[in-house]
């Protein structure tokens, strides 16, 4: 199948005397079903992967809650599941790059490559964009997937495949600092402690940011940004009110001027310390989605030239995750949490693991 | 006076055998008295320049009904007045560049060249900067005025000093347009069409946009804004809920899609419409200051990528305008639609036209 | 045949009962013949096209001089020609943006979209590119081909197929002029006065350059340069010596500093003039290619920050091109010198018409 | 003295009843002496500063040798040196961020923020630049100097006066960095390893370069090289003829693909390599001023789009130059490998080392 075909869904052909492929799927709302999921053959520029660790994301959890995540909706039954990374088992006529028996990490979105967006290197925003588990497309909490071998990045030797499947999640915070322009001179704030906050405080940290600091309001979130190496740590309120006194406690942990803040939890009062508390001719990243329509102060930040940089998705991301992960630069490990099995019991324990929050940061499947 | 001194204000020396030096002070809310104002002696560096040409500015009306703007505070008499052009009279001992009678145009602002934001190329941010009219320092509406000659700039010969004067509003749309990355592939919204949408409009159309579209709630305005060039006009209505047919409404006026946006209005509306109707990956440039919180939906557009930058007033813009209007790129005379001269009385009657609105866009005197 | 196809060449199916599609082969040094030419059946993605305009490029004369141009020498039999225009004939199945009757101008390169380049934007450099009559792929001097929709770019009303066929070169001019960010602030150098350095000229003052120089040792074509534009005019020699006193000559035409230099000529001499005459901060962009080992005062210009920029063909450039000849900011109908019809003696004579140079421009097949 | 005013030079005054400022001067080719050197009082924003530590550049020696370096020309007796730090002992009337007793690092140019260049955030590029120990500019080797406040760094608890003194050979490396735009994802090849090879080297991994290859003739500064952090090493021999073959022995040490090379040799050979090894799309910045015309295979870079950056000293550099020596992200102390005292005897001695060359990297004086 082409580069721009379906790779991962829409499955027609029966493959005899092979075992039956096996996949989460969603159902229906709080519903997950493992059932069989068949595959096409790979294409000449395909690859066909086993999968061995699939993370489960936020918005895993919030399309089985809901059935819909931002505009998408769920409409038919769908194969969950893009955080992953799998041994290659069959490749197709054309790939040249990889072999069976590789272990790769998976970009999950095929763009067209037909459009002015992909031609123009921005393909994250392509219209006609075919992504793991983003309705209609089907997921790869599967036994197996076929995907585009130019998808497929090898693992080091010494990165695993757990930390391979970390790409994704790590791909949003790397996405963010490039797209903010993070180096060695930027001094960073992040709103939100979460598994988004923590991921890019650690690429903020890869790409040389001299000092971070992070802003939470749930103590046990702090504690383990702090261990995970942010500089100065911040517990704050819910209360929209206190976000002038907020700003000055943030200013006072920093110690020099914010250059960039990433607001990681996207809600009116986290925004607006992110707007207020960043120095002139700074950036606001907004990276997470808690609330849609704001609340801000945005027409004085806008007089400081304080720009806001929206993110969605990442592109580019895994070559550079990779090396992050195998020079030590980021350690992705601590993230993961909790592990789970691939059994009906263990997929629902494990859903119910990560959206209870808690504790967990990552949950990963070993499949 | 040196380069960093406040040039044009807190005058100790009377300048005996010379002519007293009137200008005109804003002395309480509504209240502008022509009265003298002493001028130091010009720095090595500096020049004295006689004024022919000043125009009125919203924020000059701004500080004239209220004594403040923004979160500047007039507490003492300020000589009010900062879009300017004259012709010199005298050059200080190190000038190089310039000689009496050249015919020049007046940028407001000194900045400090010591902090990080002005050796980085940033100046407009400069934490001490010292700008015409902007409390403490004195404005420009006065026989003269003494300023760093760095800051004085030759007038080609086809330019008037009242197309000198408009280098100043003219400034804040070529910024824009530099922030915006505003070129030959970017079809352009602007969102208001009073002073500040019209020198955005055109400079845009000068930096080479091919397909303009403005927006306004006022037929007049509109009318104006289409003989000054724009491609296609919508009128729209105050009323927030009409922002998603007006966005379909200005798509379709458009026939393409928008790259860049221009709030010149910087209502909870305006913003709304310019976030929504961008293209992913285009920007949202926020000029107008009419709310300060805002209520819009920022999280949309971030996720398509959509950047809000901000500016605040200009820097390195005069040699581009005075290249524009020598070249015809633009022609700032129609945007003159009255003249005073500086008297007590024309100096109430003009400040009166420009607040009135109406069919006034600039206000100008001359000297 | 997909997007990574070879689709202009190779072709192995018979189409009964059609016209037999004929076009020009290079088949040895100065050795060209019409000669049947096999299409494959359209791709889903791609597009049949009648050519209707083709013009001469410098690497047609050069392959037909010596079978080779830089590093691509051909081997087998090609055909030739890449700068094209022509009419849909025929859409492939998943085509949706053309129909039968289009009038379309041709993007000739078809890139991989799998390698870091091309994911990155930069296209242009793609190992795998498959281009028109770069061996050992053929071009379009032909009937009909079969290229990728997305490649081939519907023609406004106003813009002729032969005007659709001058996108090409005009592209080296577009491209070269984004790479030196050439804008409303940017004087010009083009050194050169043949088809390269006219395009390079008419797209630099497309892009906003306020004032252009254009610098050549033949009268005839600065005399063509001033008519299509050129502020200034500076008739040079072929020695070496000249450089300093020839730098002193382009500065006083010029009355200004010059911003960005294009060396269109490629030669010891006509780089160590561009190096030579560029401001401090200044970029001279490499655009022809006569000498490959190059002797020229590199240290000094990189003592003054002068970038050197190279450009290798072009990118994301036909919208831009077709906007700018829509919108009359470039008018490439008086490039076009020669016209010739498709017979084996007009084939011949067109060839030779170009190579000869003389008053040549352009030289333009109407099919 | 004002911000524009020859702090360090020209002083007429004398101070009785002080210590006579000692300074070292440059009378004549290799002749130095130890003589009386008058200041200014400090100007409103300048401050005197006793020199604690002052290193040797290639360019004093050049001086020394030669009595000019470029295009300067000593054509009066001059202080020399400019790599310095010292202990701050007044500070000017309008001086807010520094105090007596201060240790700082000095950044030694002195521009004129008046020109464009200054003003467009480029002042390194300004032609009325005064330069420590850049002819007709005094240089610091002295006891006291008197230098701008925003000039002087002051130096974290952590960072020695020496290691002061290293933020300006530093800068160069740094400054290099940021034109080639070095980060996370840029694989680095530095050509030649001396003491500005070395800089840049590890300025480059401070900025984040993944693999960092370096080259040289010379075994001793290959293994400094990999003492100090280099990823590979590659000797290479002066012969011209080998280009190709170094080349793939560079490749090969890289073990994929060089984005930027350093060229901090100059010379015809080292670029030669430079331009060849870098991949298509990537950047060659030339620091060395080996030759000054070069014999270079310019065309074919540039038709790989490999552009060829220019650097001139550095700008904002010493803040970042700290930052990287507090955080340990760069340790300088290796490069020290001599040190010299303040007397007439040990003068020459510390110049003949550092002229010397052999495994002198840098000669510091301790005053």
């Amino acid at each position: 199948m082409g580069k721009g075909g379906m790779s991962q869904g829409g499955a027609e052909e029966v493959r005899d005397g092979e075992e039956e492929n096996m996949a989460v799927w969603l159902v229906g709302i709080n519903s997950l079903k493992i059932q069989p999921f068949k595959l096409p053959s790979p294409g000449p520029h395909d690859v066909r992967v086993r999968m061995k660790a699939v993370g489960i994301c936020g918005s895993d959890v919030h399309y089985l809650k809901t059935m819909r995540c931002a505009d998408f909706v769920v409409k038919e039954p769908m194969v969950i599941g893009h955080e992953c990374a799998g041994i290659i088992e069959e490749v197709g006529s054309e790939v040249k790059t990889l072999l069976p028996g590789d272990r790769v990490a998976l970009e999950p979105g095929i763009s067209c490559w037909r459009c002015n967006l992909c031609k123009e290197g921005r393909y994250n925003l392509c219209p006609e964009m075919k992504f793991f588990a983003t309705p209609p497309v089907h997921g790869s909490l599967a036994n197996q997937v076929v995907h585009p071998a130019d998808l497929c990045f090898k693992l080091p030797d010494n990165v695993s495949l757990e930390e391979g499947a970390m790409c994704e999640p790590l791909s949003v915070g790397v996405h963010a600092c490039r797209r903010a322009n993070v180096g060695p001179e930027t001094n960073v704030l992040v709103m939100g402690a979460g598994p988004i906050g923590l991921v890019t405080m650690l690429a903020a940290r890869a790409f040389g940011a001299p000092r971070i600091v992070i802003v939470d309001v749930d103590d046990h979130r702090l504690s383990v940004a702090k261990e995970l190496g942010a500089d100065g740590i911040a517990k704050v309120s819910t209360n929209i009110q206190d976000v002038a006194e907020e700003v000055v406690q943030i200013h006072k942990i920093m110690g020099t001027r914010v250059d960039v803040s990433f607001d990681c939890a996207g809600f009116n009062k986290t925004m607006s310390t992110a707007l207020s508390a960043t120095c002139p001719g700074g950036k606001v990243c907004l990276v997470g989605m808690g609330h849609s329509e704001m609340t801000v102060p945005l027409t004085p930040a806008a007089a400081r030239e304080v720009d806001v940089i929206g993110i969605f998705r990442y592109k580019n991301t895994w070559p550079l995750c990779l090396e992050f992960i195998r020079s030590g630069k980021i350690d992705v490990k601590p993230l993961i949490t909790h592990r789970f099995g691939f059994s009906q019991k263990e997929v629902e324990e494990a859903f119910e693991t990560s959206a209870r929050g808690g504790n967990a940061i990552k949950v990963m499947f070993n499949l």
